[in-house]
């Protein structure tokens, strides 16, 4: 498989949205386009990524902020004139909250919106906005099926969202984040099935427990080991994939 | 299995709510109460509700929009001073909205909230308010095990949640409502897991394709169909099939 020309990535200043940076960037083919977007650009949050940038001129900041669909749209036309004619390869919605104390005593109304605007509706804006340029990137290439080279929506879920596996984890009930990602996962099968036909793939990933500020450090995986894993995947995904949710090695697991 | 002395039921001024509520009350055995919520008790939609009440004394209007945490735990306050001590048996989470026009193409940031506050934050907030009363009605029952008659909540659900059957229904993309009921799903699993051990049994049911203004004319079932199905299913649940999901017929539905 080729590697994706044009990628674009949500919350990126930090995590394992950082690192995926960091790593296309140092991969062997980099891609010609990296919009690393993240909510504040300019701030202290994302001073690693402007280092990167005064560095490498593929990368490109973004300011969006995924619970802000006019911020969406607006990322949308900036990415576009970038492109100039050429489509975006690659989404990764990566960008997510986490509400580690959400039990089911202390979880409120508030918390489950606020989470499922974040890791699921902002989602589905995003693939919305970048659309027309997904559809782009896969009217022009010559691939067969589906690839993440040719056009693709990863989404980064998680094995907290799967129904079935909840009784291994729930000494983290974490309830706000399990609704919102278990309608994540619901929200990439509805993907697939809709943009197939456009040539577009769409895959639901779970990194892993991975040392970040969500992961904490009790975590198992450093975030290096996470993302090159994530990666090693991709060039191996096809339409048997795509309405699937995968872990960083490539396995399933179920919803 | 007993029958459920108290029963508490959302949006039961209509479709399959209204109609729980009447076969309930022309049972063998009927409930020594039946709380029947509804957001508008007293305007015109409620009108066959309120006809029941003059006729069933243990029949009670109770103002309760799931969308309003402070109309919940008003309701959770009602409620405990007409049991006078009793507990409550049987919480159904019933109320629920769909947007028929939801595809990928039309969905909206406003409709994806809207629907999850009501389809999936709602039967939560319901949970955490009234489960006082379950524990109680769990506390004072004779019965070993988990079942319906003891103390149960039940989350109507839908096949159109289970992210595995999606393909199978997708000429509906619905996907506000989708999402919103993977993650009542989600939560059905999560509240199995965290009321186990006070005793309350949990299911997500699933009625079919069923002829109210939801399902429109063109559905499978009756109303009249669907609820007899359903309530011939709640005496055979037991621990084991807490934290499932169960069509009216009582087969089960993967995630
Ligand atoms: N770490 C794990 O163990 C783990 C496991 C499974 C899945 N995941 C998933 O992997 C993804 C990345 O997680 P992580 O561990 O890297 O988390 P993290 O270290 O907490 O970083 C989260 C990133 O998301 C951004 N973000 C949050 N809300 C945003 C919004 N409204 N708009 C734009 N950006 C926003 C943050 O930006 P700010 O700096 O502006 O806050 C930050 O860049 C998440 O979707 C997470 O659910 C992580
Ligand atoms: N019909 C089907 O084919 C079908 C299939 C699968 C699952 N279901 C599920 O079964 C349940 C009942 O469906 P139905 O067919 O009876 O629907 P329906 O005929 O549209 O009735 C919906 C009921 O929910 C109430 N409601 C809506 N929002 C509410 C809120 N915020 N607070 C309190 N009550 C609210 C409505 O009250 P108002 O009169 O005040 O609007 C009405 O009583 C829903 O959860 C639905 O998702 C239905």
């Amino acid at each position: 498989m080729a590697a994706a020309r044009a990628v674009l990535l949500t919350g990126s200043n930090r995590g394992i949205g950082l690192e995926l940076v960091k790593q296309l960037l140092g991969s062997p083919r980099p891609p010609a386009w990296i919009f690393a977007t993240c909510r504040d650009p300019e701030g202290p949050r994302a001073q690693e990524l402007r280092d990167l940038a005064s560095k490498h001129p593929n990368l490109v900041l973004v300011k969006l902020d995924v619970e802000n669909p006019s911020d969406i749209t607006d990322a949308a036309k900036v990415v576009e004139g970038k492109l100039n004619g050429m489509g975006l390869n690659l989404l990764i919605n990566n960008a997510g909250i986490y509400t580690p104390t959400a039990s089911l005593e202390t979880v409120d109304a508030e918390d489950m919106v606020r989470t499922y605007k974040t890791n699921a509706v902002g989602p589905m804006l995003m693939a919305q906005a970048f659309l027309p340029l997904l559809k782009k990137a896969a009217q022009d290439s010559k691939e067969k099926g589906l690839s993440c080279s040719k056009a693709a929506i990863i989404n980064m879920s998680t094995v907290l969202g799967s129904i079935k596996k909840t009784a291994d984890s729930f000494f983290h009930p974490v309830i706000s984040y399990r609704c919102s990602k278990a309608a994540l996962n619901m929200l990439t099968m509805c993907q697939a099935l809709t943009y197939k036909e456009a040539g577009i793939l769409c895959v639901a990933l779970h990194p892993g427990w991975v040392k970040t500020d969500m992961g904490s450090q009790e975590a198992d995986l450093t975030v290096d080991t996470s993302v090159r894993g994530l990666l090693s995947v991709l060039p191996i995904l096809s339409e048997k994939h795509s309405g699937t949710l995968l872990n960083w090695e490539g396995k399933a697991i179920p919803w």
